[in-house]
């Protein structure tokens, strides 16, 4: 018998998660590797964890109205992971493969292998997604062309989030003459890293904004023409300089969504993939917009997003045609900080949304076994 | 000679305008009826004039960016008026014509008539519209099927901007199953009324808002299936018992546009067509909006437009084979306030942007003469 070390959700975080108190590590199980029972399953090892975001989102009671399906309490986190195939049951499905998907927080799990490439979506509501339906789907070795950590990044829903929006949102806007100029927040951020790139192979004008010196100067490395920190520069002062924008990519809301409307062409068009700003405050709290009256003046539009809507079979297969191709060829960057040790997951969640000004890449990757 | 009575802007407001200070009244001009030059073009008499609230945002300073082409200080202030032709030397206008358009607010005036229908493209920036170029055109007299007045409401700039923004923008988007809500601001104003019945037509579930009971009474009266008086009832328990919302009509921004937001179903779409609530406001003191995470939350579109966008020759046609055969039908309503003497013209267009609480009815019209 092996330690089956977990994480599981004991408690709903009202703000910030506690690591030991909401996330708690639990060496209770144990699980015979050569004997469980498949039941036609497989059974897989966890090699990499990506702490996201969105992920605080699913951490709440099931009474409250949000997005995405609630996570269950006393049972294990659910999130992106990369994990190895040990034993398979399944057709298509064998020992030594790769797979990247939603599953446990834990070593090792025995999957119930779902049809489908990889979203099930006939069993969302109209209201939330079942994000557990993002099941694991096989990934190739990429074979040193690229670490195993970009599927958390550019091939992961950073990616994913990135290229479909920026694919079906801001590409069909751009057949007309002239250079356009994109704002993207958190620029040096997973989505923010993909807009970035995807924006400077398009020929726009990109302006970013980040939370230290160290992101700036990652957002300058992967192409965008102006950067900023906004603790040391206004959002007003770099849009005035740098500005007017046609687009603005938002991963922050509050202050600056405000700023990039101030900063707004006419029929600008702002594309809402997240408000980082406001995870873990009451709504109260958050920075109230004031100037909405440009949003007729100038005729803006403001398109609300969640990735799951743009994911059409023919966009992830455009997704698995591009992206794995480019980051193979280095067309498009990204870098991930690795954590080692699975006990440190709970933690690194914490810091992928709160604690971030002090890395200087894009994504956070903890690191559970090398294979 | 005839005294030639006009109201100048004679100073920028700050705010709120005063009659008096910044719209003067001025006597010392007369002219000769029967003898000045024409010089090709024609010679009105003024007989109604329709103040609205867009046209604070034309009394500015110049080196102020707004949407539409500032006035002229010492100038007579332009809005729409209903006019009618006492001497003309341009082929296809005749004395005794009647036209509606922007024009000069003075009782004579020789138009230099520009040709085109009603909007002259070519003269508008990508910055902002000469308004101005939304020259006199000729209206019918309608012969009791309605009064003139309903040229300042139904067929004037709020028939106009709620008939192109419903056909344009909320019709294209009913053609899937089940009754749809939209929520419409000021729907006892001159847009708002507009949009109740347009919308009833089309089958929606009409939740209406406005300022005092008797506006309420009129919103019910012109179909909406649910009205309140925002004084007395909030917008959260309103929307929340009558809700929730696939569209809102925005025409006046501020907690309404919040609260809407709060009510929205997945996909619901806002039409921004006006921020009554922010006029006279620095944008400072206005009330903020802090739930703008429900944007992508539930996917919701927010689209800004000013009327002159969507007013195509084709809708145009439309408008004027719809609206006026509606009207004289009744199937389409609409009450003007009237408001006699030229003189009061300037208190008219203030209580037309932050008195018309007292008022049950949709439209201000200043009555200068009567024939």
């Amino acid at each position: 018998m092996t330690s089956n070390t977990r994480i599981v959700l004991a408690k709903w975080p009202e703000t910030v998660p506690v690591p030991g108190e909401h996330l708690v590590l639990d060496n209770s199980r144990t699980i015979d590797i050569e004997n469980v029972p498949l039941n036609g399953g497989f059974l897989t090892k966890l090699l990499l964890i990506s702490p996201e975001p969105y992920m605080l989102s699913r951490m709440r009671d099931p009474a409250l109205r949000s997005f995405a399906s609630p996570m269950v309490l006393g049972a294990p986190v659910v999130g992106m992971c990369l994990v190895k195939v040990l034993r398979s049951e399944k057709e298509g499905v064998n020992a030594g493969d790769y797979m990247y998907g939603m599953t446990h927080w834990e070593l090792y799990t025995v999957q119930p292998y779902m049809e489908g490439r990889c979203m099930q979506r006939e069993l969302w509501t109209p209201e939330t997604f079942d994000l557990d339906s993002l099941v694991l789907q096989p990934v190739p070795d990429p074979k040193g062309a690229f670490p195993f950590s970009r599927y958390s990044s550019l091939m992961g829903i950073p990616g994913l989030a990135g290229y479909s929006s920026f694919m079906s949102l801001i590409a069909p806007r751009l057949n007309t003459d002239g250079q356009k100029t994109v704002f993207v927040s958190s620029g040096a951020g997973g989505v923010g890293t993909v807009i970035i790139q995807l924006a400077k192979k398009k020929g726009l004008k990109v302006i970013a904004s980040a939370g230290s010196d160290q992101k700036v100067a990652y957002c300058k490395k992967i192409g965008a023409d102006y950067a900023f920190n906004y603790e040391t520069e206004s959002y007003r002062e770099a849009l005035e300089k740098e500005g007017p924008i046609d687009f603005y990519y938002d991963n922050v809301g509050g202050i600056a969504l405000e700023e990039a409307i101030n900063a707004c062409k006419l029929n600008a068009y702002i594309v809402v993939c997240g408000h980082i700003t406001g995870y873990g405050k009451p709504v109260e709290e958050r920075h109230g917009i004031k100037n909405t009256h440009l949003l007729f003046e100038r005729r803006i539009t403001i398109q609300g997003f969640l990735v799951p809507d743009l994911l059409s079979p023919t966009m992830m297969q455009q997704f698995f045609q591009d992206v794995p191709g480019w980051t193979a060829q280095g067309l498009l960057q990204s870098e991930e900080k690795l954590i080692d040790g699975f006990e440190n997951a709970p933690q690194a969640l914490v810091e992928a949304v709160w604690g971030g000004s002090d890395y200087s890449v894009s994504k956070l990757v903890v690191v559970v076994a090398k294979d």
